[in-house]
């Protein structure tokens, strides 16, 4: 994997390694992104092209739900065919998970709440253990906040607002200490923990309370978000918070559509906070205003679909004023500065050609095609690797 | 505005309070959304069609550009018509920002880097003062870092990027205070701060810094975010940690795309974080799975537009599994627990019709008009009212 630690992975709470398949979760290791097909997972075909789609947008491991026998039947075959490491995700029915693991799966989400038979846990935290993979342990505020812990009121909006959120984290890490323990009697330490809930601000709170209490790799997310307009911004609000406190192992953005938009914003956030290397063209641009004199909206639009061809993490930069214009334009590796009928083509901040509006998109992605390839060749850095160095003049007033 | 405090905002970093209009930002406001037109300015009656959307989406305070006179020209009858306050943004010309004042304009937003003669600064300084309205002092990191202040390399990746953001951000700083100080020697308090960049993390670092060493309100934005894609996620990446932390009095959203979006995107994010009421029904859904047995995308994109018409922040499930579908749908005021050819419709946790598939975005949306009906007569309490009260019967292991 293509991933590194700068800036807020250095803050990173400490939590043990585990491994699902070849990707390391938890320790030293970058934050882990994974999703979760939305296939039947009987039907292989579709099962694994799904996947293999999660795959190449950047998707490190899945999950996959096992609700019946042929699901579970259907995983070896899922599993020799996928280029990542596949997870079964099991409720209510320990067989799914002893065929699951059966069936060479590469970790286990099991929430211990929904299989009343202590015994049939402990039978599947034992093939696991002699499998050698890790389990998931997760709560999720719908399925552990009984509707009568629901029911008392309070008359004052501001107390009860947070009385509300604190009392449903003291009840989901009740939950979860509960089935902790079952692990921990089973000298079982290879799990991940997760605690979701659709509110943001309880998984906020959740985390941090559980990210002082054990030191088990943590599952992020954001559960039942909702639609993607809405849930990505729950989502990713949730997540941010968390992982810029250090707090969080492997991440995953859910919210009702095509699972890849999942993985595409998860990739998005994680180079955005520095916690993953980008591999692709980054692109910024102009919001537009009432400086504009050309069509920015369509322009970055082609740029984008242009871009998506390079793989090298290229700043490219399209710019239609000049009040921050020419600044961004010299500090990205390629951009277009455009202006009335006419753009301006930078090359690491150089002004290198003067062009029609009709010939900027050709010109820009031309520029950026031969400047990657010289970063290839060895011949260019990307600005991103550059430092400003020059060392404050005077001390800043304290 | 329907705007209060909860959890984060109880921990809100104290600032000075400036009104932009009839609207406070910082001290013990609410956070203050604003968006920017993409119209041209002199075109009163598109700018004000714009605006008018911008308010009704949520928007507090909206932002135009004013390059020519004409734009200023156009001022008195934009402010007359607009239904929230104006924020002239004048770059390069002073006499702009002086006729904006003169204008009515609710506040300036001036970059003094790039109107050169300090004395011109200084007259707009005592015009905003005798009209009483607050400046926005901004940095840009394109506008700020000069080409050769990125010019050094270092050899360690690791330390080269930390080195990068490190540097940059003490840059806009040593930039924005040297501005700052304009505003001082002229004895001017009344004034917003801003440090923006295309870079997260740039921004992050910026505003934690700055909120440490000022207590004038501060207005949080990345620049140039790019495309809406990966614009969205930078933007809700940076705004949510400075948010949760307590930092930021004013945010923008920006990418380049309709602004409606930015606005709707802002309003999510502030909502989500508890620092702004709800106002319309909150919708969650399964993110979907290989237990689901219904078209769940279609049907939550459906209720989706149908609750829009609602004006009551109801809380809405559409579930598609047995594992936390139950718990969802008895959590939420209204829900549908939707399996195969069937859905059966909660009405706060209780269960109140079952009906066929075809038939269960039609009763959900009955239900959840009628249980608004009831909230506004007072019969009824939203969910998010409730608290869970149970006291933790066994204190949580330390």
């Amino acid at each position: 994997m293509t991933v590194e630690h700068e800036n807020f992975a250095r803050k990173r709470r400490q939590t043990r390694e585990v491994r699902i398949g070849k990707v390391p979760v938890g320790g030293e290791s970058p934050v882990c992104l994974q999703s979760m097909t939305s296939t039947y997972t009987h039907d292989i075909d579709a099962t694994v092209a799904q996947i293999t789609r999660l795959a190449a947008a950047g998707c490190d491991v899945v999950r996959v739900a096992v609700p019946d026998r042929k699901d579970t039947a259907a995983l070896p075959e899922i599993i020799r065919q996928s280029p990542i490491p596949v997870i079964a995700d099991v409720h209510f029915r320990y067989q799914r998970a002893l065929e699951a693991v059966a069936a060479g799966a590469h970790k286990i989400r099991l929430n211990p709440g929904n299989i009343k038979d202590r015994r049939q846990v402990n039978e599947v935290i034992r093939a696991c253990r002699d499998a050698g993979i890790p389990i998931r342990v997760g709560v999720n505020e719908g399925s552990v906040v009984e509707r009568q812990d629901r029911a008392v009121r309070a008359s004052e909006q501001e107390q009860l607002a947070r009385g509300r959120d604190h009392n449903l984290v003291q009840l989901m890490i009740r939950k979860l200490e509960e089935y902790i323990r079952i692990f921990e009697e089973n000298d079982f330490a290879d799990v991940v923990l997760a605690a979701k809930s659709p509110d943001p601000v309880v998984v906020i709170e959740a985390y941090r309370a559980i990210s002082q209490r054990f030191d088990y790799p943590l599952h992020l997310g954001v559960t039942h978000a909702g639609p993607p307009e809405t849930g990505r911004v729950r989502s990713i609000a949730a997540l941010a918070t968390l992982l810029a406190e250090g707090i969080g192992d492997t991440i995953r953005i859910s919210y009702a559509a095509d699972p890849i938009h999942e993985v595409e914003d998860g990739k998005e956030l994680l180079c955005s906070l520095k916690l993953r290397c980008r591999t692709e063209p980054e692109l910024i641009a102009c919001p537009t205003c009432g400086r504009i004199e050309v069509d920015l909206f369509k322009l970055v639009t082609e740029v984008r679909h242009k871009l998506a061809t390079i793989r090298a993490p290229i700043k490219v930069a399209v710019m239609g004023c000049v009040v921050n214009g020419p600044g961004e334009a010299e500090g990205a590796d390629v951009a277009v500065f455009a202006g009335k009928g006419r753009g301006v083509i930078y090359v690491q901040g150089e002004q290198v050609r003067t062009v029609t509006e009709a010939e900027m998109l050709d010109a820009l992605y031309e520029e950026a095609v031969a400047f990657a390839e010289r970063v290839k060749r060895g011949e260019a850095r990307l600005s991103g690797d550059e430092v400003a160095i020059n060392p404050p003049k005077a001390k800043p007033r304290p």
